[in-house]
């Protein structure tokens, strides 16, 4: 089994909040087959894909309920500590809900935390110990 | 802001469990820098992070109480019916929870659900609409 992650999928409450929020906010690319259903963004070698909650977990064969921290973060690394605040300072412009501003984190690095429409955390981190490649992905150190 | 996750933290109870799951049992590789408060797996543009849950709610600076269905589902895209069969087996076998044996969908393609430990939801998902590049990344269509 390789190791990949092809797509992620957030379970929102509001499609069209969730969509303004990614597309017109953040300014992110909905994929030409998006539809009312469903939203697929390319975000980087796989999808990010926004579906209403409770049909994602009908399709994962799991209780809708739930309540609170969903215990999953995703992150937004990027080259610079200059480019974590210009970041965050976007997406609160956006109406992000900023959960965490900027700082000196105890690893070395940088980052604050943005909260979507629905909750969901993002990260948006200076990693000094992983490199951004041409296209923007993350490096991890081979030793 | 460019279209990027770079890192999916899944916020572990035990990070012996969950390590012992993705890596010896899905076979895995856990990078060099990985140590025993955090395990990073290169999933192919990015990275896979298991963290301590409550560690992960504080790094976010949310509360970590929560219960049930998180709201987010990863997929992990194949070439295949027979390979997401194969798949399911073999994360059967790997003591996953099978939450949905493969089936065709309403979409017109061919899934599975297995939860790892925490009860995270994984898709195994073949979708005759998305091919795969030579890395295994899913391609969106451009129409």
């Amino acid at each position: 089994m390789q190791p990949r992650i092809s797509v992620v999928t957030l379970g929102v409450s509001d499609l069209g909040v969730a969509r303004k929020f990614y597309c017109d906010g953040l300014g992110w690319t909905a994929a030409p087959s998006s539809n009312q259903h469903v939203v697929f963004i390319d975000v980087g070698a796989l999808v990010l894909a926004l579906f209403e909650r409770s049909d994602l977990a009908k399709d994962a064969h799991v209780r809708a309920d739930g309540q609170g921290f969903g215990g999953i973060t995703l992150a937004h690394n990027v080259g610079s500590k200059a480019e974590v605040d210009a970041t965050i300072e976007f997406v609160r412009k956006a109406s992000a809900t900023i959960l965490k501003e900027p700082a000196d984190t105890f690893w070395g690095g940088y980052s604050g935390y943005f909260a979507d429409p629905d909750g969901y955390p993002w990260e948006v981190a200076w990693n000094p110990f992983w490199p951004l490649d041409a296209n923007g992905r993350v490096q991890l150190p081979k030793f």
